[in-house]
């Protein structure tokens, strides 16, 4: 049982059969003729040669196979985790050395054990710091910063930097060095590619195409524009031209190997790792749960970090980079068909044989088609109606996301994720730190009190309810002593104050201090102070303290109660000192 | 009326009369005394020379007079901010030199500006979040370490550092040097002071001394031992046997001077005169805030950042160092009958008087009487029970205590505190993430709803109602998505589902999404949801989405009338197709 949960590969291993294997390997074709421009791709946006982004999809899927719980999830390289391992690792080495090769490994690997560590610990809640309109602000800033680096590319100039100002300054000064032949790749393979993506399909339908055999078409276009730039290349000599190819790419995979290490890079990589981990497990768990949803199957977020924790540790042994579950071709395997996480490990297969057959033809692939292929799966990503719809809900969700959108193309990703969550914790903490309060009177014919301000109530003169609404802690304690001092200013012929507690989840040892200095101010007015509706928990807390056995007043179930006793002991005070009723009785 | 807010002196002074003035008098005198030998003290403690106490005990107080609220604080150099600044001016110069002086005044003159722009711009609120337990454990780690470092003062060895493991390797390289004559004198000192502090009144009560005039003489008591050891060191020459003497000290006040300033020494004393500015602010506010409740006055707090502020810039001004209001002459100022900050003013005019006239004394005055005063004044500092308190209130409380604690005896006052107020903030933000939320029913014969799990409720089968105790905030959106989604799991004839929201204070943006995604989860299982006691602000956020027009069910002003319609909806649709009552009505 125990085993089982941490290895789902028992649960739907057992379950396998021939019909899951047919669906299975047909996605996992289509999946692997999709990921090997991808792959090639987004190693060179990582600063490394292209191969290690295939390196990059073979043992990691086989990891996620075994450990991952998603049926549809694609884990490889992705393009925002490869602009990060590049701004990390570009830190500590220069590209194109072993040692850059070697960081990023060590990359891999560190954030391989974080993810894992996590997943055994049940940290996945730490990634809900991460809120959706700053990741989403993060992954347009993001997919700017890598269509613009690609450039580059397509131009046959050589830029550098991993944020907008360095990338807009480099692209200036080298625009005299523009290659026309790369030029001239470049805009072919970015028209074909993008007219594939959107036009292909409807022009196939139109000559009777059936649509499935036109979708797996579309699918392949990337490697069919591979083709015919490796084509075009072979042909009319472009390197002669002056065009960057990829090159020599040795045959085979790598030996396996463990990363090699010195404290300092550790150190220097430490905290780019946690973020790539964070930053990679909220998409890859993202994309997850989406699919997962549509199936109605359910994903288990602290196996999906020992999942993703695996796979980037197999990225480490393979001689790979970072790597997490992306989006484009998690659709494609769902698409596809995907029924188990093994058509991953057939995906793996497939890359694992490409990388033996297909490499003498890379050799003089152009990188700008490389580029291309970039720059058009990019492009998804850039969506700036998050800004819109933030602006129209609230104010604070929007400087979140304009704050990690500026920052990160400013400064680059990691000083923009840390703007964007640091900005959503201050204002939560902000907001927390001044709560709202409410006086409260009865809603006629009911037991429900609301916002004098807002509903027609009832309320009993020298009474006064305050709803509290905010749990009470160390950051909003003095608050609701200077609110209640104000409403007592205010209120002259004051008797009793209840506090209602419906919506205070907590009191820390700071707001138990501050209710005692409230207590204490209250009976020196002659003043009794009542509370209502504790929850469970806060009275267990409260309990244990000579708070409640202090108290001037009582503290009622519900507010209904809180209000009926008031009014019934006033009577009762004022009968026995020969009066009638002070004040009617309410409900 | 705008002015005066700004300048409470405007306000105090028209009532100023000949009675409010012997009062005040009075209380400078006793205050001037007691302060005299303090400064000297605590301005060594600082690793400035003593006469720069005196000044710090002139225009500040003046200042204050003018700007601050409280009619009792006694502003000046206390013992924890002169240890904050020998730890931030000594990363920036050597102690003993002419850059070690204008950093302290530099650092005055940036904790002033902070202060004072805090309080224009109303921020008053970020001292919050420096938890009471936090300042507690603060306060009594900065006393042992004070205690420690006057050591070397009483025993005539030099020591060095600003956190325990420095102080106490320190007096072990020099304990071999110590000099008896200094530690006959200190240890002299150090017993007349304990002494006078805790037996001298009853001893002289026991001789028929008024009580008035017993109290006066312990508080005079310091400035005694001053005398006796300023005559015992002139009469033996005690500098002739290796004593360490307060020395030459200018006579009169500086002139007034800005302080000389370079970018770099700004940057590096920023962080820690923000630092120090809050600590001194939040120890000034109690200390005002507790007095003033004594007299139902009412403590400003931005007006209290103001007058603060003012008092640093004073100090800056004055060749002084960073102050703020100190608890035990606050005290003294409002037990001797200071009814005015007017106290304030004639202290410093007490203060100035004796910079003018005693400083020929001072020069043979032994530093070991100055050591002794420090260490009798931070006992009191030193109370260990926080931890005990917070220990028994709740673990979490207890955890940012420690960390406070240790964090400032193991590596000094700024990361002391900063470990405090992250630990607290982390803690909050954790908890918070894991929102509490219980499945209610209704308190028979009430209109109350209470947890399933405490009281004995009633359910109507088929409806599921969940009361959320948190406000829906990224950090915890998901948290209630797996909560609905497993209790949908439990619950199969589930037909309803109701969110109470009268713990929700808000919903930010990804909660909506998340209610969007519970709602579609809920829908593709033929569930409705309905929302009840929503409360305004929140009502006017999701009004302008989408989310309430796509709802499947409704928002009920209270729970008991959401069970109420759901029932009778049921109900009439089951006479709508011949069969009896679904469900017996509830309430």
């Amino acid at each position: 049982m125990h085993l089982k949960s941490y290895l789902p590969i028992l649960d739907w291993g057992r379950r396998y059969n021939r019909q899951t294997l047919a669906s299975d390997l047909v996605a996992a074709l289509i999946v692997t003729i999709m990921l090997i421009p991808q792959s090639l791709a987004y190693a060179l946006l990582a600063g490394l040669p292209p191969e290690v982004g295939l390196y990059a999809s073979v043992l990691p899927l086989i990891a996620y196979a075994i450990f991952g719980t998603s049926s549809a999830l694609a884990v490889g390289p992705v393009a925002v985790v490869s602009l990060m391992t590049a701004a990390a690792v570009g830190r500590v080495a220069t590209e194109g050395t072993a040692d850059y090769a070697s960081a990023a490994i060590l990359l891999a690997a560190l954030s391989g054990l974080m993810l894992l560590a996590m997943g055994l610990f049940r940290l996945g809640f730490v990634a809900n710091f991460l809120s959706h309109p700053v990741i989403s602000g993060f992954i347009t800033a993001s997919g700017l910063i890598i269509a613009t680096s690609q450039l580059g590319g397509l131009l046959g100039i050589k830029i550098e930097g991993h944020a907008m100002p360095e990338l807009l300054s480099s692209i200036w000064t080298h625009i005299g060095d523009i290659n026309s032949y790369t030029l001239a790749v470049g805009v072919v393979a970015l028209g074909l590619l993008l007219w594939i993506r959107y036009d292909l399909k409807n022009w196939l339908s139109r000559f009777g195409v059936p649509k499935d055999v036109a979708t797996i078409m579309v699918r392949a276009g990337p490697v069919l524009v591979v083709f015919l730039t490796v084509a075009w290349s072979a042909l009319v000599d472009l390197k002669g031209k002056g065009v960057a190819l990829v090159g020599e790419v040795p045959q085979g995979l790598p030996l396996l190997s463990l990363p090699s290490f010195s404290l300092d890079t550790i150190q220097a990589l430490a905290v780019p790792a946690l973020i790539i981990s964070i930053v990679g497990f909220v998409e890859s768990v993202s994309v997850a749960q989406t699919l997962a949803a549509k199936r109605r199957e359910r994903i288990e977020p602290n196996q999906e970090l020992i999942g993703l924790g695996a796979s980037n540790i197999a990225a480490a042994i393979g001689g790979g980079y970072p790597v997490t579950g992306g989006f484009a071709r998690s659709v494609v395997n769902f698409d596809a068909g995907a029924v188990t996480p093994a058509a991953g490990a057939f995906t793996a297969v497939g890359i694992a044989l490409a990388t033996l057959l297909l490499t003498p033809f890379l050799a003089v692939l152009p990188k700008a088609t490389l580029a291309a292929t970039i720059v058009v799966a990019v492009l998804t990503l850039v969506d700036f109606s998050i800004l819109r719809r933030a602006w129209s809900y609230s104010k604070a969700d929007f400087a979140a996301v304009a704050l990690t959108l500026l920052g990160t193309l400013g400064f680059g990703v990691e000083t923009g994720i840390a703007l964007g969550v640091g900005a959503s914790i201050l204002i939560f903490l902000y907001r927390s730190s001044r709560p709202h309060a409410a006086i409260v009177g009865q809603v006629p014919g009911t037991e429900h009190f609301r916002n004098i301000k807002r509903h027609k109530v009832d309320t009993v003169p020298g009474l006064l309810s305050i709803r509290i609404d905010e749990s009470l802690y160390f950051a909003n304690a003095r608050y609701l002593e200077d609110l209640v001092v104000d409403q007592m200013a205010q209120n002259p012929g004051l008797t009793d104050v209840v506090l209602m507690c419906s919506a205070v989840n907590a009191v820390d040892m700071s707001a138990l201090e501050s209710l005692e200095a409230i207590e204490h101010r209250l009976r020196d007015n002659g003043i009794r102070l009542h509370l209502s509706e504790v929850k469970g928990q806060v009275m267990d807390k409260l309990k244990d303290t000579g708070f409640l056995r202090h108290l001037s007043g009582q503290v009622h179930l519900s507010q209904h109660q809180a209000i009926r006793s008031i009014v019934d002991t006033r009577n009762a005070l004022a009968a026995s000192v020969g009066s009638g009723p002070a004040v009617a009785a309410v409900a």
